[in-house]
């Protein structure tokens, strides 16, 4: 192109001298920043008293909200103002100690404090060279963790694995779906369409939708057994009918601690099927991981030196703020083959070289934050004794809630409560269908009643077509008396 | 299940009465707090004064970090010391004022006190209900963009389209790949192995690596014309061959701005062949969609009205830190079509009643940390008028730099720079093969110069075969002194 070609520019600025907007000061920014820090810790002071679920209406938050953005500059004490008056009521407290829905999503002071550095910082990790220090300090304390967990020794980024922040455990299984197709399609010379998919009823709706994005053709639900664990039997079953029927078995999602009922799926089992087939063998210990750093659970991990990937999330239980999802391979190569791709905007010597690990190859975005900070001050924060202290607390504390509806004729525990969620219903009257129904409306009002009440938050939900409640027992606040309080409202309601 | 099968628990932990760990205090935190904001502000009023880019080697930054995790918690100072000793040495400066590699990755005061709130908040909104104001702030902000950014109104979430924050332009050209293929497959019949994406050869990676993920049989790289824009002919005839062969045309990918060099695809025309051909078109602005805040740059969005999806990322040129990527449907249905999945634990009221958003079903992860109230801040916080001014400033300076460029015979500008983006290269003596390689050689020499000599940091790349330099204006603190060192270093570096 010769020069002179690109002469005109249609909006022609630089026929004026330009000037920067006006930014925050250095002084204005340490100041808001007090402000910032000081609403923060008293919310935690007064989380407490707030009622945990929001009950504002569709819409009642964005009425609140100006029609069109503002033009001018607005004074940061506005932007402080309309967290209480328009934040605080849309929010559900996710950091409340009555919080026993879903998971939990531990937040922590060293975290918050970690991912502001990180904000301020405003690193993007998508290559080792763009700041050596996000991918290495990742890798590293990645691998402190294969010792803290007695995850296997290969898992490491010094050995052939690795692990890797990702943002959420569904990311972290579609990426190894995503492997898992490629390998398939590797093996076999067919296309994703004829490739199929297992995992247990009971797994989460992320194994499911994650085949479902990876665009495998088929997606087995495997029976699951008495303790809601899959069945490999059933499973091998599944495999050899559909590689008779000249289908590509591809992959297996194993689940350590379901999110219906945390059911610990028979790895070693399924290892063995996974291994005959040539299955991608996928683990989502999502909840149950964390539990992982006290040898007493790791029981649940008989088998996991035997699959290709596992994930485990630090945002739920460890005190580390979504989001950050550890995600291992027992073979980086497996992933980074699926996943690499090579601009000429990317290179550079240290990749070209193959000497250091550039992470866009091990995710499907390209940028990615410096989330390992947070992970590394909360490890440093509180050591592994707090966090295994942390798990032992809220175990003990689920199991003594057991305890206590397994000695209520009025309540029973429907599944197995091997970590810190206790999975229950409101007991059948009698063995009819009439005596099922009753007992399910039951249920369902005492969890609308604990749920108004405004002191706990919990999760009505389904197993085997009856209703249940599920109980997870995990936020970093929640001590005894936060117990005491839940036990106090489901014995009311159900009264 | 009867009551009483699970009372037995391996550790039997409540057997001893246990306690939480020690968290910090209220007073802790606001001590710390105070000490990371200043730490901040300490940065970005040095940052200008560090070597933009590391310069460590493979391993340094690891070889600095203990063997194994602490088992014991450690005091606040070592961590903040460790910022200074550990991670600035293995730190590439991304708010450098030299910072002129990539695209910028902007942060700002009120962005990273937003994302602090967010993190402090602990919010996770995977549903409407888990927290209405993460999702109802997020919609209401994105219509906000729509009237600010000159895009139509169909694509407000008042209307059949809708905005969605995702983590990356990669996440959301990905999920638009999903969904393409999904209506790709109801309207054919056939797999994803038949289906073809388009694209031109200088799109971003993402968009192959997507359609990779995605499972698409096919992807055709599009010849661009002498301004590196996709030329609809080529693609009309890719499309038109493809059908007759019995293929599945599904998707189109148009870039308004391509990282390569800024260029601009005539998205009007590439509309008329995805309508013709029923192809989801896609458009990816990822860093020139803030340009469009000012009205002089919407000729660059001439037939955007006629696409399906566009992707634009407020976490490059305004102001808001990675990640906050603005995604756009003009078809919600379609999208969600594709991505929704619905396990017992997640069903609510409202969900079933369809009259909220839940954003789970916009994106492949579940959960989703509360983004929308960075991007709220700073738009408030400058309002659209300082945002116009940052991009008009850059812009600005970068028409400077190319009047620089132009003006100097030993360089020659290599493509159009509509936006804030200039590439050139070092001029050949003459038109041989021999003359072109010795530039070649001059222009590297040049971007390792400017690399190496710490005042600034860009891209050496290449294009059609040939070495170029990408200087990307656009870190919120880039000054016309900037401007003048960088021409200085590589002024210097030529000589």
């Amino acid at each position: 192109m010769e020069r002179g070609d690109h002469e005109a520019h249609p909006g022609d600025p630089s026929a004026t001298l330009t000037s920067p907007p006006q930014h925050m000061t250095p002084e204005q920014f340490r100041e808001h920043g007090r402000a910032v820090i000081d609403w923060i810790a008293d919310y935690w002071e007064r989380v407490e008293t707030l009622p945990v679920a929001s009950t504002v209406q569709p819409g009642d938050i964005r009425a609140l909200l100006p029609d069109t953005a503002p033009e001018h500059p607005e004074p940061f004490e506005n932007l402080l103002a309309d967290l209480d008056r328009v934040i605080v009521p849309g929010v559900t407290h996710w950091q409340h100690p009555g919080w026993f829905a879903y998971f939990p999503a531990n937040s922590s002071p060293p975290s918050v404090l970690a991912d502001t550095v990180s904000a301020g910082l405003g690193l993007i990790g998508l290559l080792w060279s763009a700041s050596p220090a996000v991918t290495e300090v990742e890798s590293h304390v990645l691998d402190w963790l294969v010792e803290l967990m007695g995850l296997p020794q290969h898992w490491k980024t010094t050995a052939s694995g690795g692990g890797v922040l990702q943002g959420s455990a569904s990311d972290a299984t579609h990426v190894a779906l995503v492997a898992a197709r490629h390998r398939a399609a590797q093996r076999s010379g067919r296309h994703a369409a004829h490739t199929v998919a297992y995992t247990s009823a009971q797994a989460h709706s992320s194994v499911y939708k994650g085949a479902g994005v990876a665009g495998f053709g088929h997606v087995r639900s495997i029976e699951t057994d008495e303790r809601h664990a899959m069945r490999p039997d059933m499973l091998r079953d599944a495999v050899a009918a559909d590689a008779s029927a000249g289908l590509v078995p591809a992959f297996v999602g194993s689940t350590i601690g379901t999110t219906g009922t945390t059911a610990v799926d028979p790895v070693r089992a399924i290892a063995a099927v996974a291994g005959q087939y040539s299955l991608w063998h996928h683990v989502d210990a999502a909840y149950a991981g964390t539990a992982m750093i006290c040898p007493e659970f790791r029981e649940h991990l008989d088998g996991v030196e035997l699959v290709d990937s596992y994930v485990f999330n630090p945002h739920k239980w460890m005190m580390v703020n979504f989001d950050c999802s550890a995600f291992y391979v027992s073979e980086r190569s497996a992933l980074t083959e699926a996943l690499s791709i090579d601009p000429p905007y990317l290179r550079n010597a240290h990749s070209d070289a193959g000497n250091v690990i550039d992470y866009r190859n091990w995710q499907v975005p390209l940028g990615r934050r410096f989330r390992a900070l947070k992970l590394w001050w909360v490890l440093r924060s509180y050591g592994a004794q707090g966090i295994r202290q942390l798990v032992r607390h809220h175990v003990a504390m689920a199991q003594e809630l057991a305890e206590r509806l397994r000695d209520d004729p009025r309540f029973e525990i429907v599944a197995p409560h091997p970590f810190s969620l206790v999975c229950f219903r409101c007991r059948a009257a009698d063995a009819t269908d009439e005596a099922a129904r009753a007992a399910d409306r039951a249920t369902d009002a005492v969890a609308a009643a604990v749920n108004g009440s405004g002191t706990a938050y919990l999760t009505p939900s389904q197993l085997d077509g009856r209703s249940i409640i599920r109980v997870a027992v995990g936020q970093s606040r929640t001590d005894r008396e936060h117990l005491d309080q839940l036990w106090k409202t489901i014995s009311e309601a159900a009264a």
